[in-house]
């Protein structure tokens, strides 16, 4: 489907790695819609990654960049308003990654090095990333900024480790920094939280596709897919949401409200 | 502008009294969406409006409901069902009063017939618009169900009197049936949680000018406009949107995640 | 255990039934701290529990009064002044009742007239009790009015049926008035919504046994008791919390925080 | 006054400053309610306080600990038990420090060595004084732990910088945290968030003053004292609150759940 709902906007699009990733969803998604974009990673990850094809799909540009260096996202940024011919309309960041997690330390028993290092890359990051926009003026007037986040910033599911804490942070960011991108650039600030997806990196934590079932188990209308949380990007992104901003916004299927479905509660009763 | 977001749907549009609704709004916005609707309001709210301009401007037929009359209710449904030609795909709620503010009853004075009144109209309403929907299946597959609502509903605004209260019931409704039609049915429930907004209903709030000043100036993007509203529900009903479900939306331009803003620090400055 | 936390002041405490009952319990703790309270109850109610043995246990009277009436109330609290010697420091709400749970009415398929009458019973209930303290100005500086409640107001859990919207307006009422009854009286309302307890009224709920039972493995600290709620009201009874107001506080293990727990997800791996 | 709560409790207080701070009014009403500690606090702050005023007043032993530590803190959790005679039964944690505050940074042009600088202090501080005490296995069974935030976690204030960011991990920390604690050792993880308070820490906060007069306006039982927090934490540490963990405690006079009050709002009308 394509409703042209992004015609003429231009914007960078962080964390495409696979085709599983809800960040490649979206980047096709937002082409489809009509819209022009940067696709960034890091140097590491895009070794790993396929985003070249998904860069000719979308007839887009690949810059490469550390979201966690002040001069490489100056240099993104810079680079990514020269490529598309103007100042950007939107940004997507979906990146995170906890080091404790990668490394099997419990949440309980942190080495505080990995700590600092995920809460860097996974919530500082998108700091940078605003800060760098902010200061180059690089939004447009009624811009949108969104990034990816999970329910365990408000709740503790147990494997999550210490990504909740970067969550927690990330999100207030988004007011934090939303308040400021609002008063002096009109452009908004908010991060979906979006249902477990089996994604490449999701799969990384433990018991995760256990996970999965429960939380399609829990959810009155299902898990929310990738490729449904780009669609909810794009209405984030165009402009019949204007004034949705500083919002952390649940796009799970209802799991965020239900306190137990019947489903759930079917394996409790004798 | 249009997107063709809603290109084949039918719904029914709850509470247009004139062209300051956010219903009003909503209705053009879907009209020019491609969105086919019944317009329903209360009898005696259609004498005083004036909803045949709407309905003439939009192809609408015009079906008179108490919404407080199950009666009423059930033959609405069965009524648009026939007339849009099949099952719906949104509805909006836009709907309350509260008898207490209209007779200048504080809240700590309450008279407890007008409570109760301005709880069925304002709040219960909206538990037998979806009983009524729901008894008669008539709801597509992946619906979508809105109903209006406002912060004070999570923090008390003095003057909003009892209308907090019915606003907190209106939002529980949302996710206690959006448990059961996302279940059973696949359709969604949402409420948007919307700025104060110059409506020829909202005005009746005592001090509500200057409340509107406030609420702009506490909020980074602004105070949200009843068009801005009809902008996001249209995304709501769109199939942008399947998996947002049981959630309070606030659509605000940022107050709700304000704690104090700069502008109105200065007033409490020497 | 007793700390004399409460020697010299006075109260109502509504509600307690049976020696199952939070309202029981709280009423036992509160004499072992050193206050004295009027005990009151609905008629029917008091016909059915063993209410006088607790009036006996703890020297105080007991005046029926329904809580969905003004004349009960407002000669209730009277006559509490009167009996108690002087105005009132705490009172405990614990009362409620779905007529729809009684008559096994499910959620979708609500008869609204006993909607309305457990609304009455449940939650505008709340909103009399303190008008009439209100208006009486029956309440000392630094007072604290407490009500019970469930987070079945915030998220769905599908059982508890149109209780969890009683709840949510209950909940509202208690920030409202609050709001009111802070500026002119200096007297908090709060809610303490309390983990599923074996009361003989939660055992009306259809698979209650189950649902405690799932709750238990949900909260990392397992769920709070009828007596553990008792304490935690004395606190909030005390003069070491006279700055808490309109405050919703959960009291139940945790439950309300966690996400998942591995007890629970145990059940969901293969 | 004094009611015995903590008759035999043992515990450590971080952050005692000096006689304005909320953990020296802690401390002295601890030591009133029976309850042993050890002072600790950075050996900076140690230099500039009168924190040996406050161990002599209240027989306590002082251990100068950097909260960014693992080494100092697990020495300091060694000694804490040693001297006290036993394990530990309360912690209160009143850390918190933004370099880019001091230095003047605004938020949109942070310097990203200070921003982790105070995350690590404010924020991950309380994550390595709870690993400290689980590791050691230092905490009673029904302990409890305490940390002091403030509402700009969850609601931005322009001037708080930072610190929001900083304060929103830190409560994730608490739920985190609180859920392994919980299970594993039965105790309880809870964060106070506090009124501005006017301690020698605040006043560093640019246009406080101003800030504390709006915040009284806004609360309708006036702003919270040091004192009264310190009293709300004496309920948190007694064992009338077992089962409250992993919650973020408004105890702000009713700020929190004000949407707007009558003397703000006068400051808006013509």
């Amino acid at each position: 489907m394509s409703y042209n709902l992004l015609k003429g906007k231009r914007g960078i699009i962080f964390g495409a790695l696979d085709s599983n990733s809800i960040a490649w969803k979206t980047a096709e998604r937002v082409h489809e819609e009509g819209g022009k974009f940067v696709l960034s990673n890091a140097p590491i990850a895009m070794r790993m990654g396929t985003i070249k094809e998904l860069a000719k799909k979308t007839g887009s540009e690949i810059v490469a960049a550390d979201a966690t260096s002040e001069e490489d996202l100056n240099a993104l940024v810079a680079q990514s308003v020269k490529i598309l011919g103007g100042k950007l309309d939107f940004v997507l960041h979906s990146i995170g990654m906890s080091v404790n997690v990668r490394k099997g330390r419990h949440y309980t028993d942190q080495n505080y090095d990995f700590s600092t290092k995920g809460w860097d890359v996974s919530a500082l990051s998108f700091h940078k990333v605003m800060q760098s926009l902010y200061k180059a003026d690089a939004m447009n007037k009624w811009g949108s900024i969104v990034a990816l986040t999970y329910m365990a910033a408000q709740r503790t599911f147990p494997d999550y480790n210490d990504m909740a804490d970067n969550k927690a942070y990330l999100e207030s960011v988004a007011r934090s920094f939303g308040y400021f991108f609002g008063k002096e650039k009109k452009v908004r600030v908010n991060t979906i939280s979006q249902s477990p997806t089996p994604t490449t990196a999701g799969q990384g934590v433990k018991g995760f596709d256990g996970f999965i079932s429960y939380a399609e188990k829990m959810s009155p209308l299902g898990n929310a897919t990738a490729l449904e949380c780009a669609d909810y990007t794009v209405s984030l992104f165009s402009d019949l949401t204007k004034k949705v901003t500083m919002q952390n916004l649940f796009h799970d299927g209802g799991f965020s409200n239900t306190g137990v479905s019947k489903e759930v509660m079917d394996h409790f009763v004798e």
